[in-house]
Parts: C-alpha cells; structure tokens; sequence
C-alpha cells in the first residue's frame, strides 16, 4: 500500500520503518523537507538528527506534507498532537478526503509543567477534532496508547499479550486499520465504537506516564483481560 | 480492623459485605439510616432495597456517617464522586485525621448526558479534593478502575491475572491498603505514586465505559503488560 507518515519524530520513523520492512511503499511528510534534513543536532525528545535516520532507512523517502499525501491511500498522523490540525491542514483537505487517516498522536499539553495534561479532553478529543476539521477524511484513533517500539513489535512486552484500541466512524476504515496492526503482530484489537471514544484511548495517556515512572520502563501496554 | 464504608449504592455494600466475610468488624455510613432503610423501591441503579440487603448481611450494620467513621480504623468512600466531599464533611473531619481513607469512587459527572464525563478532571482529581479537604487523613485511591464484582472476586476475570493501582501520599497507609487488596485477592498491586496520580486512574474510567458497551460486559480489568 501507498502509506504517507506525517511526522519525522521518533513515532514516524518507528511506523515508517516498519510498514517499509513489511513491503508498503512508505514515504514521511514534513513541513519543511530541507531545514528537516540540515538538523544536525538530536530532536526535543533525544532523537537521533534525521538526517542520519534516513540514510540508514534508504527504501523510505521525505517530502512535504502535501506532496506525500497527494499520492498516498493511507495517511498516518504521527506528529506532536498540538501540531496535528496545522500538519494536516499542510498536507490538504483535498488530499485526505475519502483516505483512511490514521491518528495515532496524542494532545499533550505541556503548559501545566510535567507531567503534562491533556488538551482537549474529556468532552472532545484530538481524534474528534481532526475528523470535524477533515469530515472527507475516515479517521481511525489507534496505537496512540503505547510506546512507538511496542506500535510495530508488541511481542517486546508479555510476549504481545497486550492489546490495541481503534476508534472511528467508518466500519470499513477500521477493518482494514484492524488488519494492518495484526500483520504487525498485534493479536487484540479493540473496535471500541465511533470517533468519540478517541477519548478515552486518549485518557489513557495520564496514567501511562505514571506508569512509565513507575515502572521504570516504557516497554509495557495496556492488556484488556476478560 | 474496625471499617466503615460510607455508601449504601452496590458498591459500598460488595465492598462491606466482602471484608465482613473476611472477619473485619464492618459499618455502613449513610447520610440518614432511617431514610435509607425506609426505601422500598430498587436504587437509581437498579440495585435492592438497601434494607433488604442488610437482612442478608446481619454481621454489617447501619449508622450516620459521624456514628460509623468515629470508631473506624479504616474509612472506605464508596459515595457517588459528586457526593464524596459532603459525605466526607458529614463524617467529619476530626474523625477521619490520621486514619487511612481507601476513596474508591469516581468523579462521574452525568450532565453532559451518556456517557458521563469526568469532573474534575486532567489538572485536578477527586483524590486530590479529598485529601486538600481533608488533610490529616490519609487518602489512598484504590479499586475505581475495575466493576464492584472485580474489587472483592478478582478471579471472576482472567483467573485474576490483572492490575489495581493505589496512589497517596503516606508509604505505610499504601502498605496497609496492599494488604487488604492482597487479602481480597489481588495480584498486581502498582504503587502510582503521590495522590497526583489518583488523576490517571480516573481518567480509566471513559474507555472503561466505553469498553463495558464494546465488550457487552462489565468483567473485564486492566492488566499492565509487561
């Protein structure tokens, strides 16, 4: 499949390079490919400059926003969720309508200090938003609940005894969402309802980031037992 | 130990019933006993008569919410959230200082219609106003992620292979707490951390609402993976 990753941070790289390991034909948007590729120092989060991710990944390639969706029949939304509306508006409504677009960021708020907060929340979600702002668009939450390693290896944790929610008003963009986690290992996917449950997956967030320092470690998911 | 639960609704009694069943010498806190028991007609969630239960359980009985925390050991808010701090308030103060205060409700607010959202929420928590409220007790939130069944049976889902968390600021009234759960039949006791993160485990509750629907049942539970 034509898949368009939009976001160069360590979640679009991670997805990016997973989809292109598994045969898609894989390219990441961003807002400015050349000041993305002149960055020589690593990125807010540690990352390593992407430059070097590039070169190390040479089936995957890096273009505009618009330029990656145009071509693209699956978009996936992996950028900072207070950027999203602004990365999604670049890459164009024209460009997304009638497209599975796959949301998997998540409206952190880092204005409240850390940990940070959620915005919105509650009452709406980021989900929510990107499906009012792009209603041409077939938004489908996912994967947003766990770190980028686990996205594309669950077997990392528990064995992949864990499990994945996905969130959207558009059965057959969920089943086929459904099927590209599975043919990355995940075996628990969760079809929780319409676009609005996007809030809870979201809010799942607060807790994870306790769990993160509770633990000690990143490498565990959510498991729904039953 | 000496508990009182303060609640009549079907968490408050699964609760008290089950530490009765354990040998604590259990008392249900309720705001007027004579109204409670006067009531012939099943609860807003379709539970008996309180009275009714209570002649099924004559090892619990049934006093003002003052009457029951001033001997308690132990308090248990089983109140709906939207009612905890007035039912705290009438059990006062000076009778909850320096006791542990397991709060196993949830700030579930019904006015944006179904499904009920959070409030407060994100910045603020419901174990965060009590334990301001009320700052010589020593709040430990608890149990509110799982189904009233769950908290006392955890072995009715997945043989029991899941996780409660507790959060509070006081290490021994945690420890304590840990071994009631443990007495209950928990396995996976995660310490979250200070009360602060009484935030994400309420934040569990919109996809646990939403889970109930997609799954058609309310025997479920979160279990970290990892």
């Amino acid at each position: 499949m034509k898949i368009a990753v939009l976001g160069t941070g360590t979640v679009g790289r991670t997805i990016a390079g997973a989809l292109a390991g598994l045969g898609h034909d894989v390219v990441i948007g961003t807002r400015d490919p050349e000041a993305t590729l002149a960055r020589t120092e690593p990125d807010a989060m540690g990352a390593a400059p992407f430059a070097q991710w590039l070169e190390e990944h040479g089936h995957v390639h890096l273009a505009r926003y618009a330029d990656v969706a145009t071509d693209a029949e699956l978009v996936i939304n992996a950028t900072s969720g207070a950027g999203s509306i602004a990365a999604l508006s670049a890459a164009g409504a024209e460009n997304l309508a009638g497209k599975i677009l796959m949301d998997i960021a998540n409206p952190l708020d880092f204005s409240h200090g850390m940990p940070p907060t959620l915005n919105p929340v509650n009452t709406d979600s980021l989900g929510e938003q990107i499906q009012r702002t792009f209603p041409d668009a077939k938004v489908v939450k996912t994967l947003n609940t766990m770190n980028a390693s686990l996205m594309v290896d669950p077997g990392r944790a528990a064995g992949g005894d864990h499990s994945v929610f996905v969130s959207g008003n558009d059965s057959d963009a969920k089943r086929e969402v459904t099927g590209l986690l599975k043919s990355l290992g995940h075996q628990d996917v969760i079809d929780l309802g319409d676009i609005s449950t996007a809030r809870g997956s979201e809010m799942l967030l607060p807790i994870w980031l306790r769990l993160w320092g509770a633990l000690g470690t990143a490498n565990f998911n959510f498991k729904i037992a039953r």
